[in-house]
């Protein structure tokens, strides 16, 4: 059994975003006139402040994404955006390619818990367990997408995402904010100070609970 | 631990979902001079024959799911509905109103094991060594949404999803299907049969890969 | 030429839509066992004070707009939402059961005109240019859909749309807003209040600009 | 008055588009180890056989539209899509910026007239009618967004879009159809070959009534 760190890494972009978004936003003024350098940061600044925010809305970015099962279970339920899964279904644990072994991701961290705690030995005893019973259950002929029934949430899965920067923004708020899993906020908080490093006039705003 | 089987039930939807359908649909075309009784069948029969079904889009039902994680995790990723979900993260089983146990869902008949083969009795197994883990984690004071890391896919969900005429019939096709998941199916395949029972005009037409 | 006034009815709706959306929700934490006659209003009352409103989106509100295709082309832009519209494309209005004549919507009242100013009357011409125009070109061969192009935005449409009451929440906040174009408050805030009267419990606390 | 043809232009886009969505889409069997020059084009060749062809939703393709309103009203509707639009609201025609008249959409070509039928002479009389009224009514106080309601469908908008691959190939197979109108088609067609000259892969095999 491999133990990984949940993380999440920016994979594609539109180039250019600022530019995009204000060449596109402008068509609604038709002030395409006032594009020039260093136009497109004090536009987007501007449209920020609207009731709603549909200019952010061109260009996409796609993040790939290494977390468990319980924390895509939640990421798969924002809409305006598309994945590409790691499926339970295709993929058999026990071949050459995954070492003929599961990973899992580390909770420890993300809940805050110290390794030596006896609730982690449980945890990882438990998915020790789950992985034996999937390897015997496919010796006993069962096919992936039968045995991964008994494969826990903290089994590590690989979601490809990709959404548009206002999406991005409304993940943020949602799944950055105290309210959210801790396991979530742990992929969440690197991942926005990543957007917020690239893109600073399309993300740094944006505000959540800490 | 208990064990029950899949199912979902129709809990609500639009009174006269034919008439609905019908009065809107008439509109593109002003024709509402032609709405009488029995004029919504024939009407909804033509509709269906356009590239596009966006007529059938009008009205709601709703319908409760008792399925395993596995499949709720792909049932969510339907984007024209609304679900609402059994929380791993609020819900307690160690709790009376649970029973002071888990629920999973059987896994046998979906997949087409006897209940004699080991590899039901490996399933039965693990679920059970995840239950005693995930209520030894409680005792050490994770919380349910810490100690859910281990639950299996098999645990039993609730999932509410609310979603109109068209978003269904895409749903039927797409899950019904012999390219879904046999557990998916196991569901889904009933379902149909009680949407088509009910509404036959809207949905006996619907086709996939027996 | 026929001058309607705008307007907007409710047209079907599921109905118990307050305690669809308990039943909906309590399968989050599993509180079912709470649902009780009158237990539905104060479980709303506290989804509200979420981040996300998704509990709110079980049910489907359908409505008829009657409105000028200046405040359609905005309609249509909500996206968790479902149009049926009159068809510049379909409708011939030389025809019997149109009267033979052209509908458009009176502006007046929304801009704040009195129908004594010069503006109104140039309106009214403009209208009836057009009118003229249109049925000149069906008598030279045009087809509607070809003879759309020189229909005015005041022509009068039809949309009935349907959406959840999330959305419908979300609708009003932004078109019932002192920043939304005069025509289209003209027939939200009426909408609103009919919403408020018949689900003060789901929509009365929403708030925008006056 | 100016008289416009209506066009589109690819404006933005994700580079390396193949890539992107094979990296994303290999996802699901995690069969990234085969990923080599040259391997993208027969895994999307692949995954377009699938019943759903969500893997081809990564990355973004903006595109500007010049088109009428008519034609803007339908273009809207598609919502996996973002739009930025011209608007009537806040563009004020009479403005030096726009040379003080308003455009027009020449709808000869789209829907197969000649600049010598007599109803083309009154669809230019009727445009220039609702120019000269617009302006009339600014004269009189009118704000642009009140003076909008007599601008006819054939005025110029422009449109920017924004969407996934997937999206777009939905859009030609119901836009580029003979079904559509032809001030649609027009406009489609000649981007769906700029479409399937860039991305042959991703394009080349939508197929539409012609």
């Amino acid at each position: 059994m491999k133990i990984i760190k949940p993380s999440a890494t920016i994979e594609a972009f539109t180039p250019n975003l600022n530019k995009v978004i204000e060449a596109a936003g402008r068509t609604c003024w038709k002030s395409d006139d006032k594009i020039e350098p260093g136009s497109a940061e004090p536009f987007i600044e501007r449209v920020k402040g609207f009731k709603h925010e549909s200019v952010l809305e061109h260009g996409a970015i796609t993040v790939r994404f290494f977390c468990d099962r319980g924390v895509s279970h939640e990421l798969v339920r924002h809409r305006m955006a598309s994945f590409s899964q790691e499926s339970t279904r295709y993929c058999n644990y026990s071949k050459g390619k995954f070492g003929g072994e599961i990973t899992v991701v580390d909770c420890a961290e993300g809940v805050g818990w110290t390794k030596d705690e006896i609730k982690y030995g449980l945890w990882m005893q438990a998915c020790e367990y789950a992985e034996k019973s999937y390897f015997a259950m496919l010796e006993e002929g069962a096919t992936p997408q039968e045995a991964r029934s008994i494969l826990p949430n903290s089994l590590k899965t690989e979601v490809v995402m990709t959404a548009n920067p206002r999406e991005w923004r409304h993940v943020f708020r949602l799944r950055c904010d105290r309210a959210a899993h801790p396991q979530m906020r742990e992929i969440m908080l690197p991942l926005f100070e990543q957007f917020c490093e690239r893109w600073p006039e399309l993300f740094a705003d944006v505000s959540f609970t800490k």
